[in-house]
């Protein structure tokens, strides 16, 4: 309520009509709504080249940025409950293959392209570059083989939790060059035995996460079930995310990562006796948060995007060689596929789209400094953006081809046949 | 994502299980959730008293502020919601006159407390004081009143409606008392000229966004109903309400004058296009965010209470003398119902509870100045929360007594009896 939170109510009022119309019209073009939602913000964080300055106030805004944290962290907290462990353990060893494949690639081909792009630029900032490649978007990909009706077939299966996989060691790599980071910026480096350390608490932090949290989260939920009140299965919910999500800060991971975990953790039987009396699913409670707030969240990292910096000298190159590098990085998982009768080239252009995790890395690389410098300066910036943007926009078209091309996939069991197969029969 | 935003998560996660463990202790001793939520949000914000600093941090922190004020609008916007402009019109000319006799009482009354326990300070600092004790607050009236199952007598729809009267009344001098205030702090004095300039356009803001509101809204929904993407019907509402929100403080009145006029304005008919295609309503999707943020501005505002100012010299007495002004002021509203053969006695107790504006007067109040120095500093600050709290506690008990000996109340039509009124029949 202090003068301080003056823009809040404009500011909200404009990223949601920003977000909701942005949505709409990438729905029409038959792109994925997130695709609108960074346009759009794009659009409105870059007014100030016409004269009105005002956007880019907002997209610095301590309340707005806190709306806008809140979407990356109810995100992540959905893109946990979508799946359980039980799912993560049936996609096995196959999807494992595909998403280390799949995440090696494109961090040494980025890390290659950025050091010869960025000569000036010391080792740190190709490596952490390189690492903005590594993670899928589960929520993009989900999306649109949901809307080519192929969410049932054994392909999209390996995709999908292949980039479930990728998105953890995402994670898990973000905490490692971030620590690579700070190390460089104290001047030291770090040690091999200090990498291995990291290494052990961030998987360790998961692994402690997910055991502790299926054994506290029945505890927790019973004892909640016993309060008095309206939203008590909600706000369980939500301090049961943020707190993880602070755990994990507080040893050194991102805030996403704790809140992921708390997603995956939380099962329906947990919180059952909610349920048993009527009251709905936390997904169902979840959703208009994360209607309102993901899209923000979208919308706000889009603001960021100083398209002048994209004009800055070598930036141009080095978008499109970081576009080539997620590209064809991503190649890499068709190698897993190879040999087992699945639609091998379907599989690796279905990880081609980078979402939340890579605008993660870009926006934590705004705040990471080398000797004053931030790691990822806005030009940098807005290179990462123009990758998440390309490989968003070109997977919905690949993927349609390829998929109509490589037959009907393999259904993962004989009651669902793939309709459009038929139509289009392989040559 | 910034180190700034590094608070967020855990004081998210804090502040949502305060307000829940709060509000089940405040429900289980009979009193409405936001008593607890209010008195675990001190609690929290004064551990510094046992060295815990913390919490003193996340209560100034922009992004924490920022949650709460969402909680203000969105509060004010569902409290529009309740009720309709057809409403307003059925309550008539008895509750407009409850309503003007109980903001103008305890105005007078607090205003003259103030100006005898605080001799040091100007006449605004005393007009503000008593203005903070105007709005009845409908939220927890209406809560009493459910819970004692009288809901529907002409007695409670008269208190809930000279309720809503005068949280717009209150709204209204809120801006007149601002105007006034910064016109002392710019050293001249607000003409009288000015204050019904600025009356007029308080008032004519609101006519005018209940007019405009009423012919838009249904053009506004229908354009966003062609809109694809999920969430649309609710981003459109919240677009709306932040939107007059946003005009609101633009022309000098508080930003929930504008939520809550949104809230009055919309009406089932204007989204009928969603809700005939099997979408929910507006107040079902609002719900669980309402569920989430309300309660965190009411837990912020317990946070910015400093015990320690409370014991400052002359504030207890302060505190106890705007107690009683704020209960004795309210009881000029008896005599609007007297002669009707209403039950004149509960009409003026049900008046008592003060909240949602108190408050925000109260914060509007911390950033306010006068030649440098606040309005409310943190010892007046401290005596209107306490008023707050005070009058919200003695309600529910009193009505409950006053109700049982006032007979069974003046039933809205005859197919409802109240059926506690048998077992207590009046002496």
């Amino acid at each position: 309520m202090t003068d301080a939170q003056a823009l809040l109510p404009v500011a909200f009022a404009s990223i949601l009509v920003a977000a909701k119309v942005g949505g709409d019209l990438a729905e029409r073009l038959k792109q994925p709504a997130v695709l609108g939602e960074l346009l759009f913000g794009v659009l409105l964080g870059n007014l100030d080249l016409l004269g009105v300055g005002w956007f880019r106030e907002i997209s610095t805004d301590a309340a707005v940025r806190g709306l806008a944290t809140l979407g990356a962290i109810l995100l992540l907290f959905e893109v946990g409950l979508e799946s359980t462990l039980a799912d993560m353990r049936k996609v096995g060893g196959r999807a494992a293959l595909v998403a280390t494949l799949g995440v090696a690639a494109p961090w040494i081909l980025g890390a290659a392209v950025a050091r010869f792009a960025l000569p000036g630029r010391g080792i740190e900032v190709a490596v952490f570059l390189g690492a903005a490649l590594t993670a899928t978007s589960v929520g993009i990909t989900a999306r649109v083989l949901r809307d080519l009706g192929r969410s049932r077939t054994r392909e999209a299966r390996i995709i999908l939790g292949a980039a479930v996989i990728d998105d953890v060691m995402g994670l898990v790599i973000l905490a490692a060059v971030t620590s690579l980071v700070r190390a460089a910026d104290a001047g030291t480096s770090l040690s091999a035995g200090g990498l291995a350390l990291l290494l052990c608490k961030a998987v360790g932090f998961l692994a402690a996460a997910l055991w502790l949290g299926q054994k506290l989260a029945p505890h927790l939920f019973a004892a909640a079930a016993r309060l008095r009140g309206q939203g008590v299965l909600l706000a369980t919910a939500l301090a049961f995310c943020f707190g993880l999500a602070w755990v994990a800060s507080e040893i050194g991971l991102a805030g996403i990562v704790g809140a992921y975990a708390a997603g995956l953790v939380l099962d329906k039987v947990h919180y059952r006796s909610f349920t048993d009396r009527g009251e709905h699913h936390v997904e169902d409670l979840l959703k208009p948060l994360t209607q309102v707030f993901v899209p923000v969240f979208f919308v706000v990292m889009g603001m960021q995007v100083q398209l002048g910096a994209l004009a800055s000298p070598g930036i141009p190159t080095l978008a499109a060689l970081l576009i080539v590098a997620a590209v064809l990085g991503k190649q890499a998982c068709a190698l897993g596929g190879l040999g087992s009768g699945l639609d091998a080239r379907s599989i690796g252009i279905g990880m081609i789209p980078r979402g939340e995790v890579g605008l993660i890395f870009a926006s934590l690389g705004l705040t990471l400094t080398i000797g004053g410098r931030p790691v990822v300066d806005p030009s940098l910036y807005a290179a990462l953006v123009a990758m998440v943007l390309a490989t968003t926009v070109m997977t919905p078209p690949l993927l349609a081809w390829s998929m109509r091309r490589g037959g009907p996939g393999t259904p993962l069991a004989a009651e669902f046949p793939a309709p459009v197969a038929a139509e289009h029969p392989a040559p």
